[in-house]
């Protein structure tokens, strides 16, 4: 069986499997206030050209989420995003749980828009700060969504200007970065996100690391006492240096960019075999995860000899969810579009 | 500089490395569903000769605590801590940012005793219940605790059987657990935790794990949703397999405790290097902490060529700790204790 | 001005005030546990046909509703509401505050159906009660609803059936309860609400007290500590009898049921008089709360004698409340209708 | 039996019942945004010589300490608090149910000083504002405290300069202000207070009030959104209006004070009498709270006619309180120090 079920299904990529290994015999200062964070959060501002951002390493991406959100937020204000938010959905209400409430607006195709995010404040600011409602403080999307799908500059700029007039702050999920960033027709760079984003993370468990996200914090308000809102939430890794070496490693030389270009074209691969069968889609995607609707033969074809997720049920069939990611050869796409040329109608 | 401050300073034993290489070409199920994990459960059931435990994996301790604590209480029941726990003084208060109280007991060498814990639980319960106080439900140790000082198996089975007559659970922060365990004069073994404990855990980031803390839960009230709780907290790392992998090939060998042990004994060797030179202790720790009075003069000897970490001021001089590990060579014992020997007085 | 606004812009009841001005001289234990509440316990419990039942009396309805629910939920439970909840609306994410996801469900007239409940159930247990979702444990609806509809007996047994299959709460919003009960074609009892929710609550700030509200808690589960939820919560008040009096007045005589039948004639003979104008209703209400759709002349007409609330702009004009309540008189009721009768088309 | 067990168990002074039936058949706009919350919100900010300060009326005390409390700190910021203060030891852990942690000082007849304070704060700013320790954020006192004892003028003054020293908020717990403004040898006013703390309540409950406190903040950052807290908390009294009268009647005639006044004057007749037989004092109070140390003799004696509070246990007896307030009449008083002039040794 091959796995295609999701982008953490394997364990690092060599340049950081080999920078664990040296760092191995050499002992380091503890929670993250080493040599080998120091040179990571040196080489994630450059790339970011932000040299006044804070740079924390944490070791999951729920608890980067809900870590910046309630160190964000006061009791009386809340979080806008997507139904189809990553914290709306797959993480057990940890949003709730820390006090908050999530806004939920429409998605299409996952995504959120500026005027979305616009009339829900106007709602709020025009009605007079009413007592009884809490105030919408900050925006959190996903780059790339939950679907696959990507916001364009102009989007991301837009929903940044509509934060900035009315004082909400803009938090990117960036689990997916890299492969949202390297996508087919994507026009944003780290840079411009620093810029438009008050904070947002280089995701590392989906990316090649063996766990870990690298959150950058532009906003100055945000930045205060954020380590000790970490060790509140439990997120201050005893061994930070095995975060922040695993960043410097993937950043070096680039695989982590590089990579998961690799895995979009994969992913696109995937979906033209799909789509030379005639398969319906259920977005497009220029990501590594990819999503079609099949219907019953053709699922149990497939799973067959390969594991995938089935994401829900819709008119005309299941849908079903590719990912590829920085670990998936290339052997392995010959085989599944193979398969797929053989499924039945 | 030889780093004596901690014992998280290092990352991890040949054998977690060898089995981490081994895994990664190999892809797994996610978030601890995996066949790594489930052998290491099978392996930690069997030492605990308890095959009913629940047995998880959580990445860090900060969060094993609160998840633990918050899983267990409802929002008017508290918990019971010496007050010098670490629960209680070096969490930035995540136990009170979940909305229970800790209810803080003087410690004796960093413990306390039935007798303080029935006290606690009778005040609440012959004064009926009062509903201006919150209810005690929990007792919360640290074997071995933060002075270094471990709790005998009479100990451990009384506060265990007060826990049990007023309806208290007993949790146990084994953070240090081997170094616990394996101690001269250390009359408790793992099944005897796992009978007296409702929940305890092995630690690994200090015990020869990369990172990583393995949780026993006896009480089937404990058990019910556990994962949902850790879900909740940031605690299911997505890459599960790493933590069931380390934990296997520590105890596979049995490292995990022999390498306690040495580290036991290289501490003694340095507690007898103060000794021998008139030293007063703060505490007279048989684990791998030790705590020692020095003068102004001493202090800065030694920190010439060591790193340890300052505790407090005391009367007559400054306590400072020297930790050992799984890792520290016994070359560096040598080194120090011949510093030690040529101390000014 | 007449004030048609709400149904709490007046003070009590005649025979509260009597009631009150009659304690004034006595001294009386405190925290409700007085003769006074007693009295006024027994009195519900028999009206309720429910022996066994808790009876608390708490300040305010927002305090009630949150108290219950954190009382009744673990960190990784959550309550199901229609989206028009006033729990969801109107108390400032108090819900989320106390760490739990409110569950929307899509209203229709305020009310939510049993099927939308099993759906919302079975979503979660038939997904294997997965770790990354909320559990749905309890059910939150007000009768009547914030549109002033309300729920017939078959459907309030059938949504409890559904909750006692999953084993769920059944918590009824009662902040304007008697209007509900009084209701033209309402066919529900006390006793039947007592058998049929785990929780609800008698009214009194809406229905003739000062302030103040009995909850009714069937369920043994949620009795457990309830009064220390309250204290906790601030919903303990020092002077309880002033609660048990209150509550004792109003049902001693029946005015509290009698002065909500005479509000919800009132109510009717102001939406006749609107339907007589062909003026659209925006939902048809049976209780003291009437909503219509009027065009800005009409509303500006109306807003010369009267206070009324906008609820929100429509298609075809604006929804706008007309409130009475037990306070409301005859005159003023005419003297809308006449009004009404003139208003410009 | 007279009931000498606290100071709230009568209703209302004689003004306030009359202002309230005065109310009755008047309507009023809700959530105390009406004519008499304003006018008495004038009168206590003229009182306080703070025309900048904000005022609100909140139902209850315990209410009223968390909302503040939970509304200034962020997750992680703490309160400083004597260890006998209300919100450690009455309030069932309602400071933690808000995520927050109390940090306790010793106190010396329910007080603590300033220079407790300034160690508490200097350790965590000398410490360089350690990650894993919560930030000191705000000084919790009562005037007059759980003792009945009273801060100087010079005291609050020194605690205020620290406080701002550290960026500090002072909130003083005025449950029982006037009793401790009218204190035989008190030296502070309500101008100073308003100049000293950030926050600090008029109580209301124990004062001549059926209930309610009022709050006044004059901290600008506190003022913000101050009542989307209180909405959250349930704190928000849908009648508002019934807390602005009772104020503006107990301050217009001044009885707010002058009862308070007789009651600290009645409370020392019931002290010197104990004195005259020779009892030892538990602490010497100059409010309406008596402690005084009996043994069991002297006890049943007492409680043959007399309600009162036993406090706890000591060496030589059982500590016992004795309360007058406004509502206590002379001749109880008579009666009360007749029988102890009677009083077995």
């Amino acid at each position: 069986m091959i796995r295609f079920n999701n982008d953490y299904n394997r364990g690092a990529m060599e340049c950081v499997m080999n920078a664990l290994t040296q760092s191995n015999p050499v002992s380091y200062a503890g929670y993250g206030e080493d040599t080998l964070c120091r040179g990571a959060v040196d080489k994630i501002r450059a790339l970011c050209a932000a040299p006044e951002a804070a740079v924390h390493f944490l070791p999951g991406a729920t608890q980067t989420n809900f870590t910046v959100i309630s160190a964000a937020l006061s009791s009386v204000q809340s979080v806008i995003s997507a139904d189809t938010g990553h914290i709306n959905c797959h993480e057990a209400a940890s949003i709730e749980n820390t006090g908050h409430k999530i806004l939920e607006l429409p998605n299409t195709d996952g995504k959120i828009s500026a005027e979305q995010v616009r009339a829900c404040a106007e709602a709020y600011y025009l009605g007079g700060e009413p007592e009884y409602l809490t105030e919408p403080k900050m925006v959190y999307i996903s780059f790339p969504t939950e679907q696959g799908t990507i916001y364009s500059l102009a989007e991301i700029s837009e929903i940044s200007s509509i934060c900035r007039q009315y004082g909400m702050y803009l938090f990117v999920d960036g689990a997916r970065l890299p492969y949202g960033l390297c996508a087919d027709g994507s026009d944003i760079t780290l840079p411009e996100l620093a810029r438009y984003a008050d904070a947002f993370y280089l995701g590392g468990t989906k990316c090649g690391a063996l766990f870990g996200e690298a959150l950058v914090i532009t906003s100055n308000y945000l930045k205060r006492r954020f380590k000790a809102h970490m060790k509140q939430n439990g997120a201050v890794l005893a061994k930070g240096w095995l975060l922040g070496l695993q960043f410097s490693a993937m950043l070096e030389n680039g695989e982590y960019f590089s990579a998961a270009k690799r895995a979009n074209e994969f992913a696109v691969r995937i979906r033209e075999a799909f789509e030379n069968r005639g398969v319906e889609l259920w977005v497009k995607s220029p990501t590594n995860q990819q999503f079609v609707i099949v219907n019953r033969a053709q699922k149990e074809f497939l799973a067959q000899d390969f594991i995938f997720e089935e994401v829900c049920e819709v008119q005309n069939g299941t849908v079903i969810r590719f990912c590829t990611s920085w670990a998936t050869g290339e052997s392995k796409i010959d085989t599944l579009t193979a398969k797929i040329a053989e499924m039945p109608v």
